[in-house]
C-alpha cells in the first residue's frame, strides 16, 4: 500500500503521461529487491538471464504486438507478420550472444479473423523459427473483441560468462553497427504515403521494415569474441539504443554524424519529403540491427568478421567519459547533444 | 504454401468458425512434426515442457487476459487482476506437478490508465507470484488502444519423470477433484448480474471468481505421491477438463453427479435465478481446483493427503474404456453424454 506522500505524488497521472521507462523503473522499484540469486539479468533489460547450471544460461524474453499500433494488417501480409513477431524475439535473445531455443505463442484473436490467415501467420513463425533452428512449443489461444495482438515468449541459452548487455561499455571503447541504420523507419513512412502500392526503387526500405532479419550469428561470433564490452539490438533506433547502452554502463558517447552508414536510398526520399531525416534514423527504431561496443585495438579484427560473415559493420563513434553526455559530431565539427528520447511506447 | 485442396476446405472459415481446439489441432499439425528431442510435452497441452538434465525439466506456459473478454474492471479490482493473472498461470505449472521458479510480465496498456492503477496491478502479481517463492524477471509494457492486455509467461521446475499431464489415465482409476465445482462461475454470474454490490452471502462465490487460489503445495504433494496418473485443472470446467483427460489419456470417464462437490450458496443462488445449473458447474470454467485420476488402492493416501492439507478432496467418478466416451450418472441412476462443449474460447 502507499504512503500518503506516495498517493500525493502519483494522483492523476497516467501511464502516457510517465512514459514506458518511467513504469519499468517503477516496476524495478517494487520487484527487483525480491529476485532470486539464480537471476543475473533482471527486470529492466530487453532479456531476463537466469543461471541453469556452472556453463549454462537461461535467457527469456517477450514482445507483444498490437494491431494498429505495431503493425497495420493493410501493409503487412499474415505470413510477414509471422515471421517478424517471431525475428523482433530472436534479435532480442542474439544481441545478447544467445542462441534461441523455444518459443510460446499467445495470441488474442478477432472472431472473424479467416483461418487462412491465421494458417498463414502460424506458417510465418514457423519458418521463421527454424531458420535458427529453434521450436515452437506451446501457448495460448484467446479471442478479442478488439484487433489481433501476438505476443511471443522466446526462450535461449547462452555460455555462463559470455553475455553481452548494455551494461560494459567503457570510456574509449569504439562503436559500432551492423547494416544502416533508419531504413525500418523510412520503410514505414513509405507504406504510410503509398499504401502497399509503394514505388518499387523503395522496396529495400520498406522489406527491412516488413521482415526484419534478425543478426543471430553474427551477434553469436561477436559474443564469443570475448573482446566485445556491451551490445544491443537497434529496435528503438540507434541514438536510443546507444542510449541505453550509455545508461546501462554510466559512460557517455559521441557519434560522427558522416559514418552512420545510411541507405542512399533514404536520401532519394527525403529529398522528395518533409520528414526529419536524422530523427527517423536516430529514433525511428525497428531496424533490429546489432550496436556494439569494443576497445580500439580489435578494430581489425571486427573488420575480419564483418568481411567473413558478409555482413557490413561500421565504426560510427567512440564511448566517452559520463559527463559528455551522448552527441551526435556533425560533420562541420558542431555538437549536438541527443536526449535520448527515442521511441518511446506511451507517448 | 496450401495446395488447391487445402484451400478449398478452409475457404471462408474463421477463427470463430473453427474454434479454439481446431486451431490447436491446426498449429499441431504444422509444427510438432520439427519439434526438438529435449521437448518432453508440446504444442496441444497447457503447459510445455523441456528437459534440462538427466534429472530436471523447465516447464512454460502462457496466458492472455483480456480486457471486456477475460475481465471487467467495474468488478475486479487492478490488485486482484495482477494476483488472478500470475495465479492462473501458476495453476497451470502447479498443474504438472511443477514449482514456478520465474515470470515474465507482457502488457498492452491504454494510454489513460492510471499510475495508481498500474502500480496495483505489478503489486498484485508481485504478492502472488512471491507467495509461490517464485520471481518476476522481465517482460515488455506497450501501449493499445483499446483496452488493457496482461500476459504471464510463467516458467517453472519439476523432476524428470514426476510430470503429471492429461495423458495416463487407465479404465478402473478412481476421478477426485480439490474444493468445489462451478464456485467461479456462479460467482461471475452474481457480479453481472449485481455489480459489486452484490448480497455479501455470496462472498465466497465472487472471491472464487476474481481471486483463486492455485493448489501448488497439494499438486506438488500429489506429484511426488508418484501414484496419481493424471493430473489437469479446471480451468475450462470439471466437465471439460475431464473431457480433456479422456482425449489425452484414451478413455472414456463416469462422473457421479451426486458426488461433484458443490457449494451450497450455489443452490440458494439457482432457487431463485434461471442459469442452468449443471452447464455452469461442469463447463463454466475458472475454478483452479485440481482434477486427476489414481488407482483406487490409493483412496486412502489420498484421503490422508486432504486431511493433512486442510484441502478437501473428492472422489467423483471413474475412468472408464474409451468406447463408453464421457458420462455423467444422475442420482436416479440415468446416464447424461456429454459432449465435452466447454469453455471455447471463439465460440
Amino acid at each position: 500500500m502507499k504512503t500518503p506522500d506516495e498517493q500525493k505524488k502519483t494522483k492523476g497521472l497516467t501511464v502516457a503521461g510517465i512514459g514506458e521507462f518511467g513504469l519499468i523503473d517503477r516496476i524495478k522499484s517494487m520487484i527487483n529487491p525480491s529476485m532470486s540469486d539464480n537471476v543475473i539479468i533482471g527486470i529492466g533489460d530487453d532479456t531476463a538471464a537466469i543461471k541453469i547450471d556452472e556453463n549454462k544460461v537461461l535467457l527469456a524474453t517477450c514482445d507483444i504486438q498490437v494491431e494498429d499500433i505495431h503493425f497495420k494488417l493493410d501493409f503487412i501480409s499474415p505470413y510477414q507478420l509471422g515471421k517478424r513477431a517471431i525475428a523482433v524475439n530472436l534479435s532480442d535473445i542474439g544481441s545478447m550472444g544467445g542462441k534461441p531455443t523455444f518459443a510460446l505463442v499467445s495470441m488474442a484473436l478477432p472472431k472473424k479473423m479467416s483461418v487462412d490467415n491465421f494458417d498463414e501467420v502460424i506458417r510465418g513463425m514457423q519458418d521463421q523459427m527454424k531458420q535458427f533452428s529453434g521450436s515452437i512449443i506451446g501457448g495460448n489461444l484467446a479471442r478479442t473483441n478488439q484487433g489481433l495482438i501476438i505476443d511471443i515468449f522466446m526462450m535461449g541459452e547462452a555460455q555462463a560468462g559470455r553475455i553481452l548487455t548494455r551494461s560494459g561499455a567503457k570510456a574509449g571503447n569504439l562503436i559500432f553497427t551492423t547494416g544502416c541504420a533508419g531504413s525500418s523507419a523510412f520503410g514505414l513512412k513509405i507504406l504510410q504515403k503509398f499504401g502497399k502500392r509503394f514505388p518499387a526503387e523503395y522496396d529495400r526500405l520498406v522489406k527491412k521494415q516488413l521482415e526484419p532479419e534478425p543478426r543471430i550469428e553474427l551477434a553469436c561470433r561477436l559474443a564469443e569474441s570475448n573482446f566485445v564490452t556491451s551490445m544491443i539490438d537497434t529496435s528503438d533506433g540507434l541514438g536510443a539504443d546507444l542510449k541505453h547502452i550509455c545508461d546501462g554502463s554510466e559512460v557517455g558517447a559521441e557519434l560522427y554524424q558522416d559514418e552512420i552508414p545510411v541507405e542512399e536510398l533514404v536520401d532519394d526520399y527525403v529529398a522528395e519529403s518533409e520528414i526529419n531525416k536524422w530523427k527517423q534514423i536516430l529514433f525511428g527504431g525497428e531496424d533490429y540491427e546489432l550496436l556494439f561496443t569494443a576497445p580500439s585495438k580489435y578494430e581489425d579484427q571486427i573488420k575480419e568478421i564483418s568481411k567473413s560473415s558478409g555482413i557490413p559493420i561500421t565504426k560510427i563513434g567512440k564511448i566517452t567519459e559520463p559527463e559528455s553526455g551522448l552527441a551526435v559530431i556533425k560533420d562541420d565539427g558542431s555538437r549536438m547533444v541527443l536526449d535520448g528520447e527515442g521511441w518511446n511506447h506511451f507517448r
